[in-house]
């Protein structure tokens, strides 16, 4: 096969060419409908979606919750990113970005917009002053959640793109990236060899910002990649993946928002800490 | 052209295949030889390259000194990416991940690792208490630090990959990560829109961070893609990369690591600020 393709001097947008998601992809940015978004009785208002950057701050706040921080209570809205939720006028205002997850803080006298999901951890961990230690354990705990943040797109608009989601199997980008994402999984593995928790002794925002991704890979959850990347020579990733999957707050967290999958793993919306429990509820109506 | 590739099973690696820098990507991590670092006289150390994630780094450092914190006296030396440099025992003790920028803070009992440049400018934002304003100010800062973290990748790694090192121009990478680039830029240009620096009215680490890409790109100094992307449509982003062009900090911090390009723009390592006041003089020498 002979690629003969030139990039034009200029380039130009093609609509609708870009696979799986390609109709919510645009090269400019900003609101494309008038609409508010809605909100409820809780301090924090956050609109997501159980996609893994959202999963990490449905967790955190599950997290803050099981500690008994009332404060960390909120009402979770469903973006969904396939309909195009994320260009109302209302999310642009807490997210120019337009992607999620996005908070917005009303705890304190003026309304707090808070986004990128790193941000959001970092905020809520220091708000309630949990899930990051002081001292150099900070230092280190801060550098494994920018890890995070800056190796979470060649797995996700990378690896997860070209193996998953993109029209046709591009050669050079899945070698590109399926490289790139064993090698993060090896850096990884490396540091949970000699340490229970990524950052070391303690469950930390790095912790709950990396499980949502190199977690659920592993745990065969996400792109159905687990054989072709061979997650299972990575065994301390793996015991680490399993021990937080234990934790009821992360498998609350995982359940908020998510709105495929196994029925009674799905709660589009969470107002409520009984939310669950009627989840069970139904769960046990449904097997019974 | 009809594309009939079939990922295998069990993904193989190829080596050598990945265009420029292939020699330098593996898809495992971790020392490939035993070498110690160099270290110097000042209280922080920094192994680094003028690229764009290493100027950050930089480029605080001479913020806070011209501020006249004399805390951030630091030595820079030269980290040879191509030759792989970050691949040293020495390196990959301060960041596994074996990227530049690396930060070896010596100012304290024990010697502390800060590696991802986002972590080493919140390190150094706190430590000196400047560039990150409190409050509400605080937060909106970090939201763009994050942003900027989560953002770049497709950037540098995607579109400045796939554009310019990548052994073939592949038409739908390349497609897919113009588009994002333009609309990152978008979304940069509306909030410089109403904002004199990225997070407001103060300059910031948001500012210190995303300038060295976004700012050098419509600059048209990354990738020779300023016509490409049709960088002059970004007018606002195009008013504030000027702005801080004109920083004498900025411009020092360009030059320090920097061991290609225009010969007065290089200062390979720096170890004491006459070494910019040298440069000049050997300018001055080679232009008269």
């Amino acid at each position: 096969m002979t690629n003969t393709y030139q990039p034009p001097q200029i380039w130009q947008w093609q609509p609708g060419n870009g696979g799986a998601f390609a109709n919510i992809n645009r090269p400019v940015s900003g609101a494309t409908h008038e609409k508010d978004l809605p909100q409820g009785k809780h301090p924090l208002q956050l609109y997501s979606l159980a996609t893994p950057n959202g999963a990490k701050v449905t967790i955190m706040l599950e997290e803050l919750l099981a500690l008994g921080h009332a404060g960390a209570e909120y009402d979770a809205w469903l973006i969904n990113i396939g309909e195009g939720d994320q260009f109302s006028s209302g999310f642009v205002d807490i997210n120019p970005n337009s992607k999620i997850p996005a908070l917005l803080d009303l705890s304190s006298d003026h309304p707090l917009r808070v986004f990128e999901s790193g941000a959001i951890l970092l905020h809520l961990a220091e708000k309630f002053g949990e899930f990051l230690p002081s001292g150099a354990a900070r230092t280190e705990t801060l550098n494994w959640l920018f890890w995070q943040m800056g190796s979470a797109p060649s797995v996700g608009g990378g690896f997860g793109h070209f193996y998953n989601y993109a029209p046709e199997k591009f050669e050079y980008p899945i070698n590109r990236f399926s490289m790139e994402t064993k090698r993060l999984l090896d850096v990884l593995d490396k540091q949970l060899a000699n340490n229970t928790y990524v950052a070391g002794e303690t469950y930390s925002i790095a912790d709950i910002a990396i499980w949502p991704w190199m977690g659920n890979l592993v745990l065969g959850r996400l792109y159905n990649a687990a054989e072709f990347l061979q997650v299972q020579e990575y065994q301390h990733v793996m015991r680490w993946a399993h021990l937080l999957d234990e934790r009821p707050a992360v498998q609350r967290g995982r359940m908020v928002n998510r709105s495929w999958g196994e029925l009674h793993e799905q709660l589009h919306e969470r107002h409520d800490a009984d939310d669950f429990q009627h989840k069970t509820q139904d769960k046990l109506e449904t097997s019974s």
